[in-house]
């Protein structure tokens, strides 16, 4: 069993690499619900939908996020009768979230009715959001704190941070499921995801981290830096307004003891000396599925080699 | 001032009529709400929208319900995943309600959220609730007590009827727009629905009966059924079954005393005599747009001249 703690899209990149490697079954990738949120009354999980669509093959190539075959009469229809458009829901993504919002309110947990429809839409490996409880990520930015998704969508994550918290986390409890996937790991893989807003606030829930920093399996961390760029979104940026450079080696650091082995790209090579922890170069890069597979495979062979 | 009482989707084709030959701003339509019910979490009044969709020209005249342009993206997906798909929900049409619902949440009332909508989608009269209270039509049927969606369209109003109520109506109050709006009505015309399921929720509302009765605007009904036929729906059915002749007379004694005129369809000839109020013959059948108007101009005639 390799579990995986990914937040959405450079993480479930490699989620689908390594489902596609691993035999069926092998696979449990544990998501970030840091990033969730209610709007217009509907309980939207934003990485947990794009582990759901990419593990399925329903992910729209083309936009990047969100669902294939989307269509948008709803946001359409919405605009026109004057409701908020800052966050777009196409119209087979929206019954996600209404059918998620449904279930919760009669009592189901997130991770049984995410258990459920990946389930039905073919999920190629199992997908535990990392707590049931609510844990919400909040930004002290240059323009005052802010719920994470009306700093990352509605002000395209633009406003500069100096804090973050994950309002809950402390309190939350991580699912029993996420705790046995966890004992029974052969191997943990942190995902390329924002170490900030997608990593941490899974660590931040109570016992979490404590039980990777436990655990007997190694714990095997993909940068999301390359060459000192982000793939996608504000990762480099936030780390120079916190502070960091925006450097693979910072996020190792940033992990602080917790990696075994650190898989960072070849263009990093010489500038991760004296880690602390075993680190493997390879193209990281994630561009198709063959690199997807073969960022996996990089992944499998130095978890199996820490063993 | 026209004030008008109306169900969906006949009520509608008559009331989309009336705003067409009289002079703008002149029509009131006041709604009924005891179709209305929540379903995936949302606040859905079939009503309000099938006339709000017909007054702004956007109603789906292949299906006879919903919006013109539909797309079924939410619905096929939400098939998918599992969810209830009884309720036909368009991707267009879901907008209405989502956003219907978040404004209710935040405490706004049914009717200032229908008047926004209206004004945004360009309805050509001013349509009411006939109260921000909660209605809702049960029936006790072959099948015992049910609510009105289920019944009407999860068993497409099959189980025969033996009695209605309309729970909340006696403790609802009518808006004060909706008195006021009776208090300044030149004529009164009730719609041609179902007097059971679209008419008499709205008269069981607190006050709204004692109003019209009292009222020295002329009261104008206009058959529902033609030659012992619904032009559509289920009414001549339930009057079979509550006991009645399913014929326009019924329909006019069932309003008891109600009305000064009563407007049926040239067939039903010979079968109206000694009603208690005047009564117009006129083709009612509503096919195409100049039907429509040409019923409305019969309807004011009849009022103006009652007065």
């Amino acid at each position: 069993m390799i579990v995986a703690l990914s937040g959405g899209i450079g993480g479930a990149k490699l989620a689908l690499g390594l489902s596609r490697v691993l035999p069926a079954g092998a696979l449990t990738v544990i998501a970030n619900v840091g990033d969730d949120f209610e709007h217009l009354g509907l309980a939207i999980s934003p990485d947990i939908d794009t582990l759901t669509y990419t593990l399925a093959g329903l992910d729209n190539a083309d936009l990047g996020w969100g669902r294939r075959d989307e269509t948008w009469s709803f946001m359409d229809t919405l605009a026109a009768i004057g409701g908020e458009t800052w966050f777009r829901l196409g119209d087979r993504d929206l019954a996600l979230h209404v059918e998620r919002t449904r279930r919760l309110a009669r009592g189901e947990t997130l991770s049984a009715i995410t258990r459920d429809i990946c389930r039905r839409l073919g999920a190629s490996a199992r997908i535990l959001p990392v707590t049931d409880d609510a844990v919400r990520t909040r930004l002290k930015t240059s323009e005052g704190w802010m719920d994470f998704q009306p700093w990352f969508v509605g002000r395209r994550a633009e406003p500069a941070v100096s804090e973050l918290v994950f309002a809950g986390a402390a309190a939350a409890r991580p699912s029993p499921d996420v705790l046995a996937a966890l004992a029974e790991a052969e191997a943990i893989v942190i995902c390329p995801s924002n170490p900030f807003i997608s990593i941490e606030p899974m660590l931040a829930v109570s016992g979490v981290e404590a039980t990777l920093r436990a655990s007997r399996a190694p714990v095997v961390a993909v940068s999301p830096i390359i060459g000192g760029r982000a793939v996608k979104g504000p990762t480099a940026k936030m780390m120079g307004e916190l502070g960091m450079s925006s450097s693979a080696r910072a996020v190792a650091e940033r992990y602080d003891g917790l990696l075994n082995v650190y898989v960072a790209d070849e263009t990093d090579a010489g500038t991760l000396d004296g880690l602390g922890c075993r680190v493997v170069l390879a193209p990281t890069l994630m561009t198709t599925l063959t690199d997807k597979e073969a960022l996996a495979r990089v992944v499998l062979r130095a978890a199996a080699e820490a063993r």
